[in-house]
């Protein structure tokens, strides 16, 4: 293959969809492991309420990743106008089913729901979203362990990790502090002995504290948000933003982008997440490892 | 009075003790109110493991604040080589206590013990000091509300408020991570929407994160690490420190002094907490707050 080397202004691209194979490829072979010693795979529940075509389209991908490494999918799909208690007693259901070991909630539920309190009836053990207040009180608690981290965050350290990237110390600003990615980020950084700053929308000079980090991870959910003056030189950018912004060249009319300024960034950065390809599909992943490690606890094939 | 106005150099001193006074006053008047309504006082009980003469002398501010405002103060003074489960049983015992509403381990324990164990013994409602993980994750998680938040944590940010200080957007440095403030404090602040950024001793500029925040919250133990070269012009400074340091010059032969070197910060600081009297006396305060909470939460007094 012929690798046309740029001048040195180019960030590296960290490939997530290369790292996340990897990481899949690790897991299969895991699963195929268990079901020989123990007669049993992993299985992940998912309830699904409402049609929106996001939430459908992040399904399918978690399905789809549960089928390539031999993990057992379910699907409760609920209408959007049913009530709060018919998804709690979906979610009931699954926690007294053993075959299933890991329970998501698909995120965002109708706006008429308490999602907190749907959330708080899935099973402490099954929590592979990492969301329970216990998991997050044992993330936040360096002398104790979470039975599950979250994802996404899971996902943002694993990309930098494997891309041989020392955390310790180093000067990381979180961007966005929301339950699913900003806050267990920056909690789970923090377990890495990094230096985080959170900032949000009450920020009144979020370009001034990224531009002096070493690492920002962007979980704003704002297309374009971080621009290249945002950036110090030789930076390292984590990009979970997955915007749709319209695009009429697209099949769809629409196509996905990052919280980040792409083409300006990576001319700034040492190495840089695309999107799609980066932070996605590594979180997919780490939601088949979180599976894969509820059963081992369940099976006592935990290290 | 007559009172010497300096230069516009010199920082307004928080007067902590006089915050606290104001504090204890309410909950006296709020206890009275309960005795006559219910029949009842709050009570606190604290487990106090070995002869630590720092701990004795904490406890008993803990205790003196008790009976200053009407809260009964039970104590189990245990010897130091005790074993973990005598611990753990005085616990239980007050778990099972309607009179107690709120049950404190004094921290630190004797080394041959595991401290996360026993903590987890308190009772959800009756953990005053805030560090159960669940009361951590429902801090952390801005959708849920503790039941209790760490002392020192609400008492940083009472001491802001009380003194008219708006925290929405400012840049908050927390220096220090421990369960017992850095981390609750971060956590709080993040409720205030404020910008937070947190370093420790793994972090490689910690003066220059500092000389960009509007309010610094020192609690790293270490006596004068925080310099006047450290502070932005007009920063708040927050001093949770309490270290011992030598004086010959005092009774005992050593003094109490606070992580910033007080002499230099209130040069350059516009607000500033002194120790002692700054931090401290409001920790106390918030102790009997919290007591007072749970208490009114046992007879349906809460707001």
């Amino acid at each position: 293959m012929s690798v046309v080397v740029n001048t040195d202004r180019a960030a590296t691209i960290i490939d997530g969809k290369s790292i996340a194979e990897d990481i899949r490829l690790h897991i299969a072979e895991e699963v195929h492991q268990m079901k020989s010693t123990v007669g049993h795979v992993p299985g992940l529940a998912v309830v699904l309420v409402g049609d929106r075509r996001d939430s459908e389209s992040y399904v399918r991908y978690k399905t789809k990743g549960c089928e390539e490494v031999g993990i057992k999918s379910l699907l409760a799909k609920l209408p959007g106008n049913c009530t709060e208690n018919e998804v709690m007693d979906s979610v009931a259901r699954y926690n007294e089913d053993p075959s299933v070991h890991g329970i998501l909630v698909q995120l965002p539920l109708p706006k008429h729901m308490d999602e907190e309190r749907i959330l708080s009836v899935v099973s402490l053990e099954k929590d592979v979203d990492g969301f329970h207040p216990l998991n997050v009180g044992n993330l936040a608690l360096r002398s104790r362990k979470p039975l599950f981290v979250p994802c996404a965050a899971k996902a943002c350290i694993e990309l930098l990790l494997q891309s041989g990237i020392e955390l310790m110390g180093k000067h990381v600003t979180v961007i966005g502090r929301s339950k699913v990615v900003g806050l267990p980020t920056s909690l789970l950084l923090q377990r890495h002995h990094a230096t985080v700053s959170v900032i949000h929308a009450f920020t009144t000079n979020p370009e001034e504290i990224t531009r002096e980090s070493d690492i920002v991870i962007s979980a704003a959910g704002v297309a374009n948000l971080v621009r290249g003056s945002w950036l110090k030189k030789g930076a390292i950018v984590i990009d979970v933003g997955t915007n749709p912004v319209e695009d009429s060249t697209s099949d769809y009319g629409y196509r996905l982008t990052g919280d980040v300024c792409f083409e300006e960034a990576v001319k700034v950065a040492s190495a840089i997440t695309p999107v799609p390809g980066g932070v996605g599909p590594v979180t997919i992943a780490m939601l088949l490892a979180n599976t894969l490690d509820s059963a081992k606890r369940v099976y006592g094939l935990s290290d």
